[in-house]
């Protein structure tokens, strides 16, 4: 598929994909631009461009056909996929998101949760964790696609660099930095800070 | 500040933040707008366009002058105020971001975690985990602002009512879906989902 599609629509797809599960799940067959404006917050005519953008299509007088459209999107995102993840950090976050079930479901499996030092709980046998210096000779064995990035802003960047040099070319990455890698390598940086100082903006600015 | 700021810019207003920090740490007074271009990843004119909507001010020939700006900022996110904030659900990423400490640093002081059922956890007081029957009093007691939702999505609607029925009017939701909430109350959903799915995408289509 040789579309290409605006960052900003790119960002919005994966909640029309949710939404476009949820009214699959209500077996509803056909949804209009109002109607996925209303779910989406957005004007009915951004979601007809939105949709033109990403290459969907919709048919005169019905709207867009729900679960075409859903795979449409499931497609684009390359759901279909099964793709392996290693979480380096093995903090509060880092075992959070290992024990996080909804992502295998979604076909993002977890197989590895590295750590520099190794805690009680990981002494314990009670959390796998693998000492880093396993890191190599893991990634060597066994297909990893996402590296999820857990640890302090200080040594996010290096270990970036040395995961990208094993292979790895998608990073999820929750350390408060930009972490910057070759073009050939996906980085989407998660600001939780950021999120809670929006939630502080719309506390002073109500609508 | 009766200033209209336009949703997108708004949401961009963390990120200059967190630049404009980085910048002011390393003793720089004053940055251009193509500098803060190349940080931020958008166009020159954009960064011009954006520091407009949100008020701020640059000098002729110098640039914008960084402390300034941050302070600028500041104001516009309510940076200032000392925020109360509580936990609704123990699970991990409960639990993980009851623990965090970046957030208190910023003014958010977590004050309680609740739940509805008590874990072990909780019961050998290693957690300080209140019962959710506690809320009302709680919240009658103390000031609360912010509640973080992180509890199944099915039950994540029917507790932000009642959080909001306890005066609460600032709502940070991890629950895969978004709650709806009269127009007085400010709510920021975080999509963990959605952002892995995005990473995904831009994994099946490199720049």
């Amino acid at each position: 598929m040789a579309l290409y599609i605006p960052d900003p629509v790119a960002k919005r797809l994966p909640m029309y994909y949710r939404y476009l599960k949820e009214t699959e799940l209500k077996q509803q067959v056909f949804i209009s631009s109002s109607e996925l404006a209303q779910l989406t917050g957005l004007t009915a005519s951004q979601v007809r461009q939105d949709v033109n953008a990403f290459g969907g299509e919709g048919r005169q007088g019905c709207g867009y056909p729900v679960s075409e459209l859903k795979q449409h999107i499931e497609k684009i995102l390359g759901m279909s996929k099964q793709q392996h993840m290693i979480i380096v950090g093995s903090g509060n976050l880092g075992r959070a998101l290992f024990r996080h079930k909804a992502f295998a479901e979604r076909g993002f499996t977890t197989v590895g949760l590295f750590d520099s030092r190794m805690s009680s709980a990981a002494r314990n046998k009670t959390l796998p964790v693998k000492h880093i210096s396993e890191l190599e000779r893991f990634t060597a064995e066994q297909k990893v696609d996402i590296a999820i990035l857990t640890l302090p802003a200080e040594h996010a960047q290096a270990m970036a660099e040395r995961l990208y040099r094993c292979g790895i070319r998608g990073f999820w990455n929750f350390a408060p930095v930009d972490v910057q890698l070759p073009r050939d390598a996906a980085v989407v940086n998660v600001h939780l800070d950021e999120s809670l100082e929006l939630l502080s903006y719309r506390m002073e600015n109500p609508e």
